[in-house]
């Protein structure tokens, strides 16, 4: 324990403070070694407390900060892409928050210029990897007990969406989240998407489509259906069932204590994504943390990263056009071959 | 269907006028044929729209009544053994509400009665045995695939008691659903009971004990406890939970469509026995029906009637007494042997 | 009760047989008074047993038996039409088993010809209005508390398809009763109708599309879809969630006791629709005699039976073209306006 | 994180191997500074691949060696008094797995010589405080939206016992984790227990009294009640259902994902404790460095460790008499005053 990964945290803002802590309290192995943010401010406070650490406006200058091992990017995305490149320069591990980059153009960039290093140093936020449920309905699905997986039918619900979120951000923000799980579950690309709006609630801001139902074909002829729905008001629902040849799967419906008052049994709904997630962030870090130590990345990595920015500009494409719109893929580096995604 | 059974009902309160109602509009086959009470504008108004039926002061009137074939006694409790007595002189099949009579003595002499009669006419209203969910925890442990049960956890609970509900009734109205339950789905008799009582709760009336916790010993061996809280406020629940040597079962916690709004995941309770055991009351009066057209007896008799009433009264010493009771049972008579419960 | 209402059952196949048996056993207040089928044999089996009851090879000479006073057609769909007709001649009122009539030219005929009548008889055989938890999500909905209906979620599994089921039957005949129930739960028409193909399970017998994914959008903006899966092997399932401006409502995962044994807590799946749907069927018969004992037609009528078949006709439209397909309905005549579905 | 918390480990076992590789892997802040057991080789092989830690035969030997500044005691339960009075000398804060010391007089001896130091320096290992089920159950009952608690139904059941289980042990260990729930959830001493003892199980090895149905009364006159059986075969389950004045809470039947499948819907139960309480024990130890890392004592103490002791021991009696034992405990310290539990 001599050795903790000395590790640089960009970005001080919500994400970056909550990993901080995480890093620090959290998750064993790892210290903060350096914090970046342009506001020296939020920097300051966010490493407030810590020892050994140092702050910089600058992230690149965090990079090379005395006791730098790897990297925690928690930018904003247009930071991304530079930060990325300074770590592959540099030899550094780092783990990207999703999106890895904002669009599919500079998500290639990324990608070739890790594939030209030779090996893998990036691994993507794609934190339901991580999560319990969604571990257990991958192993299931992978066990083949059930045969082929033919549909999954999921549902991903905020209670609100926050201020300046566009109908655009349902898909590439929110849904994003169901194109990678979809892609690790069913071990297969997505090949083609079609948005249908309904109605939009009452509840949705200003011209907001909201709720959408999003539908994925993949390479092997399976189906994916995805409700989004921001502004559901009710609760923070993430779930997913998966049909397949021989029986089906669902997780998501875990809400634990039955409370029985008042005449109904009812059971508490997370009310955001950190309250349900909470677990998966955790178990993100530290494996993460293990991994680096280890030298292994073993995580969701830039093609994951490169593949989900593809599959969500086609969908913006396809709730703009109301057509069914293609996935397109570049060819897959052989760096990525292989151990599926 | 010339042959519709002709049923004299006996008692026109809130249970008569129910059955009245269940036999001409609900089962198949039957028809009512006379309707008795001692106040005879209930009797006429219960009776209000049906052809063919004629209406008595006097329930033994009633039974020689022009069409009776059959007899279903849902007058009060005190009125139940001259009924029973003379359906029996009569020769006539007879469904009787629960209990069969008040007090065990009045139950043994009814016993006999019928045992004397050489054949059974008597069956008692312990509609539990035609639930849907009891009748498939039944099944489950006669078929033995979860080995032999060793304990039943039961919970009763009522949203309120009536006005004039005593301590002594929780135990020999409430928990004698129970005490025939137990009996039918363990295939054994009771044999001791204590009954514990927890600080009442502040929503039991006056001084009732409420709730009690009651815990009966069975002849091989195996252990009941029954929950029963008469005014717990939230909901009508009746719940039992069958412990085995190779696995459990439970039933009563079905409460069908799940409404998630306002932070959870809900499911209705029902207010009351009504709501909980309509499909049982339709169920038990139509195999009734059934069963006397064939001329048989297939529900439970004047010993299940004998038995609850015995181990009833026991548990009432039990809660009056704070000690363990023994069930001091009389001998079977051999109209009632074999068969099981 | 001497009006026991005397039906005219025509078809004693398996479905004619299971309504002779329920008119006969389960419901109050009617009885089978002529039974007709081409094959003679099978209707007398069907007729055994019971008294006062004619059997014919031919349905119209049903209709004018001895103390006929209500039809129920249960003979194939292709014997429908002039079934309902002779009853419409004759006016008495009827229940037709679903399909109304194969096409949805005929099914205009039909309701043309009632509707010249000026007055309802007919009522479709969709029972799934009559089950309980439809019910409840009938009333919930209409009650309003969870705001407009913007989507519903739409499972139908069956363990296995009989032999000669084609991929256009999982539209036409399984998806018809989501068809019904949509537009019954919303109180709107379909409008337009899209059909996604997944690759088909290896569980689907020879190149029938099995599972199929539907689409339905209403003419408020609502968004239907529906999975159904006729080969899925595990079990019948039908389930439903309503998603609304402030909750969602789910029916359909009621499986009641659970087991414990062997690592896992379970409840059994219904095996079929005549496990799943029994209580239904009861309640619809029963529900159509005591509505045409007072004059009544109180459920789904022609008009229903009509768009349902409009619907089903673009549905394999969609299927076989793979676009989406708008749905043309006819004017709804004077006769069934107001009162919703 | 210069500082992070020295611990020396006290068992090198099954649990004190656990406890050491969370230490080293898991939770944030520590590292294992010392590991003793009598077992050199096992003590070498549990410390392999830390740095900075030295191996000890004597666990005294443990608590002088350089760096230790916490202790963690997962030996057995007879070497616990040593080593806490040890760690009383030191001055070093301990965290000792359950139970305290094996009988209730060295627990009194345990318990008065921290009195006497002034300073509370232990934490029993009660893990299930730190289940997020539990800590959601006690939440709700502090918080009073439901009354006053009356009952508590708890189960307890483990797949098999180990070799050379005896039925003491059913209530000793086994119940010991209910008897710390209940003080705790309920903020309040038991005062007398009953042990029940239906006919044993087949699967109950040799004589072994298994299932025990175990009732303890509390101060304020609720009731415990709680099904041990430590063969049931078909998995792990802790539940634990509080009924109060206004409304019941229930937890434990939290299996996460459903499979449908073969005719039925499942849910996994967690074959034992170290999966149902995995985080429990993160939980844990995690709490215990943070709260040592400040000086503090948050986690259940030797007041806890001592009247649990002093249950079970009444409960072993209750046993082995049949009757009902009332609970006998010394004075509470003023050390150990307020703050309930």
């Amino acid at each position: 324990m001599g050795d903790l990964l000395g590790v640089a945290v960009l970005g001080a803002g919500h994400m970056g403070a909550d990993h901080i802590r995480r890093l620090d309290r959290v998750v064993s192995g790892a210290r903060v070694a350096a914090v970046a943010d342009p506001d020296l401010i939020r920097a300051r406070e966010a490493a407030a407390g810590l020892t050994g650490v140092t702050v910089h406006p600058d992230p690149i200058a965090a990079l090379d900060a005395p006791g730098v091992q790897a990297v925690l990017i928690a930018s904003p995305g247009p930071a991304h892409e530079e930060a990325l490149l300074g770590a592959f320069t540099r030899g550094l591990p780092v783990l990207c928050e999703k999106p890895m980059v904002p669009d599919s153009t500079g998500a290639l960039r990324v990608m070739e210029a890790e594939a030209r290093l030779g090996r893998r140093l990036a691994q993507i936020g794609f934190m339901r990897r991580y999560d319990t449920e969604y571990r257990r309905l991958k192993a299931l699905l992978d066990g083949g007990g059930l045969g082929r997986p033919l549909m999954l039918h999921c549902t991903h619900r905020n209670v609100s969406s926050p201020a300046g979120f566009t109908s655009a951000m349902l898909i590439n923000s929110s849904v994003s989240h169901e194109i990678d799980a979809a892609r690790w579950l069913l071990g297969q690309e997505l090949t083609a998407v079609t948005v249908l709006r309904p109605t939009p609630s009452a509840g949705a801001p200003g011209d907001l489509l909201d709720p959408q139902f999003v539908l994925f074909e993949t390479e092997r002829g399976a189906l994916v259906d995805v409700e989004v729905f921001v502004n559901c008001g009710f609760g923070y629902q993430v779930r997913c069932e998966a049909v397949c040849e021989a029986g089906s799967a669902r997780i998501g419906d875990e809400h634990t204590m039955v409370v029985t008052a008042g005449g109904c049994a009812r059971q508490e709904v997370a009310p955001d994504y950190l309250v349900r997630f909470a677990d998966a962030y955790d178990r993100e870090v530290q494996a993460w943390v293990d991994a680096t130590r280890r030298g292994e990345v073993t995580g969701p990595g830039a093609w994951d990263g490169y593949a989900a920015s593809v599959v969500a500009e086609a969908g913006v494409r396809a709730l703009e056009t109301g057509a069914r719109v293609a996935v397109d893929l570049a060819p897959r580096p052989a760096l990525y071959a292989g151990g599926g995604h």
